[in-house]
């Protein structure tokens, strides 16, 4: 198996300015191709510091991955300290990269500097790969040396550029190794606890052949991904095993899955609107907006989103929303009877197809009726209205976004349950 | 100075499936203590791995900080490396923590099993600093040894439960260890691109004492956090003389500085809309929620927090906010005429005092009339209606962000004209 060492190359990580998310983005593309990383190292911009670790780290694994210290000013060292490590002779100007600063710096309005121009020099001792996304290039060092037997890639330290960089050196790294068939599919599954889950798809999971491997993925506002891998064998042959399982495990999980490859839910709900043919709008309390600010974050959102409105004065609920003012003192605003009028208010408001609706308490304060965690969400439809109470242990934040990911399910199953009849 | 290195466990963290947010937050704790830290590091739940790497690092640095791999299950294999590297003659079982084991389990509604007891159980080398949050104690290891002249701090991987221990390891570190006298102050600045910022307050950083240093810490939702430290002396005195660079700093910076503390846009703004005994609405259609979502996130906010409408669609910004069809028509929806107009409605709708709203571009498409990252902001008060355009050349997401930061601040700015009026 091959092995991988991810570098990160910089002061503001040390200081805790900045979290990295690089390394673990990098990981796992490495990962998903069947390499296996066994370090992550984090060092500052200080040349003794660069070279030893990068000695250390290319003398123990295969594949050295670095990002960071490759910006224009003095204080980030790594391009020279890679030279020197390479045994490179001088510098030499990569024609590819200098035409793509050009345009970076016009679009920006920008004259060429010679700070500028200086990002294009590379040490003699490399292979570029262009970096369309930034000024500093990509460096490939390849170390079948008398030190080392390792290939080191050094990549931009912004996230944005270093994420973009992965696709090209993926293609570099298939290309020199000798990598593991490994394949991947991905369920996405909603509304199980992790325990819950790994039990029920237990006896499932005890009869996997051994090449195959099942991974739980958990986030707050996706559920989990499970990620069904295969070892070795032909192509072709690996996919039909692969869908074999996951054919049946979709038949134990139903309709808790909600989409074959890794996705979001606010994308799969967009996916059914945009089937149906029908339009969304919502009414938020305690989640604030959260609802509305996930559906709106995926790409021609605004074909079937028409709008929400939060709700959260008792005025606004009463006099945009028309829920009645007697409504919500007999049963109090956190109540299935405010969340059905709100979801029903906002449908008729914005005139859409479907609406959902929230109102709990996200914390930190409960109130006399209900404890923190609580929450009422409101899924009205063509079919009427629906209502369902859930409770949740977390803080504020995770509050709404639980509460969030739980709306947003309630609705998908709903609009599935239309699309059947 | 004093050394660190922080240690992440844990396969989670190699295969990228977890970001780890754990080291950054220690090592913002031990920076502004005056420690340096010198390297992070992940590695994964395997005996040689843990052994060698703890080895590496406590050979290197003063202070070793772990998180991560004490969990109950077999995988998790840190505690017993850990009684392995101390020298440990067994294991003691801690009565502290064993009743917090029993009050969790309790209020879950859970018995206690011997994996869970198992928990409470600790190298007889180590000290505990309990854990009032979870059930893996913290432990402390003194290795004034042969081998090394080190302390190493192994906290719990889950991030609640290990940036809540970092008081007490602080507080522990502060007592074993002869640190600089370090007083730090904070500035949000809002307005001002780093390189700008840089160049206006040159010739006060210029003149700043060698005791003191600036650091510049910007983030898309808060603007740029100026931190200002000075080393050694006298507290008193410090505060003082740290006083006096604030007070020329603040005339420097006039309105731009919104908080002399770590601090948010929306908490800004809720203590100016408190401060006036004012309310708020917003209408948003490219932010599509996320203003509102922020503003909700400060706890308390339904206290001067109306609500909002997202008015994606054209309809809801006619029918529910009242903007004319005409204004939409002559003027397009992306435009000043068609901001002031949302500002004005959702102000009316919500009967609020103030209101902002937004409308753009947040990618991936631009318009025939505007490019991707245009937005025009509007600010409606008790003096009337006001709207500002804006370019960002961001992708979707950080778009978003970005627009809702500057409608927080040009909100902010308007409130602040009308206080002192």
């Amino acid at each position: 198996m091959i092995h991988a060492s991810i570098c990160t190359i910089g002061n503001e990580i040390l200081i805790g300015q900045v979290v990295d998310t690089n390394s673990s983005r990098i990981a796992a593309a490495l990962e998903e191709a069947g390499i296996r990383v066994t370090r992550m190292v984090s060092f500052g911009d200080d040349r003794a510091e660069i070279l030893n670790n990068l000695r250390n780290e290319l003398t123990q694994s295969d594949i050295v991955i670095t990002t960071g210290g490759l910006g224009p000013t003095k204080d980030d060292m790594t391009k020279a300290v890679l030279a020197e490590l390479s045994g490179s002779t001088g510098y030499v100007e990569h024609a590819g990269q200098l035409a793509i600063i050009h345009d970076i710096l016009h679009s920006r309005g920008l004259d060429m500097l010679e700070i500028n121009r200086a990002q294009a020099l590379v040490p003699d001792r490399c292979e570029v790969i262009e970096n369309r996304l930034g000024t500093a290039p990509v460096m490939v060092f390849r170390f079948p040396t008398d030190s080392f037997n390792a290939t080191l890639y050094a990549l931009p330290g912004v996230p944005f550029e270093a994420v973009g960089a992965i696709p090209d050196i993926m293609q570099d790294i298939r290309a020199h190794y000798p990598l593991t068939n490994i394949l991947h599919r991905s369920l996405m599954v909603y509304g199980l606890a992790e325990s819950a889950l790994s039990e029920l798809i237990a006896p499932w999971e005890d009869a996997l052949p051994d090449e195959m491997h099942l991974a739980y993925l958990p986030h707050p506002l996706t559920g989990i991904r499970l990620r069904l891998s295969i070892y070795g064998g032909m192509h072709e042959e690996q996919e039909a095993r692969v869908e074999e399982q996951i054919v049946r495990l979709k038949e134990i999980l139903g309709n808790r899955v909600y989409s074959d490859q890794d996705d979001t839910l606010e994308a799969t709900v967009g996916r059914l609107l945009k089937k149906a043919g029908m339009t969304l709008s919502a009414a938020e309390s305690c989640t604030g907006g959260e609802i509305s600010h996930l559906i709106t974050s995926v790409p021609g959102s605004s074909a079937y989103y028409l709008g929400s409105v939060t709700s959260y004065a008792v005025s606004v609920k009463e006099k945009v929303l028309g829920v009645p003012a007697e409504t919500i003192e007999k049963f109090g605003v956190v109540s299935g009877e405010v969340a059905a009028a709100m979801a029903e208010g906002v449908r008729k408001v914005t005139d859409s197809d479907y609406a959902i609706s929230t109102t709990g308490l996200a914390g930190p304060d409960g109130d006399a009726l209900n404890p923190v965690g609580t929450v009422w969400i409101g899924v009205a439809g063509p079919n009427g209205v629906k209502t369902e109470k859930r409770h949740f242990r977390n803080d504020r934040k995770r509050n709404i976004q639980r509460f969030s990911a739980e709306a947003l399910n309630i609705l998908r199953l709903q609009i599935l349950e239309d699309l059947s009849h």
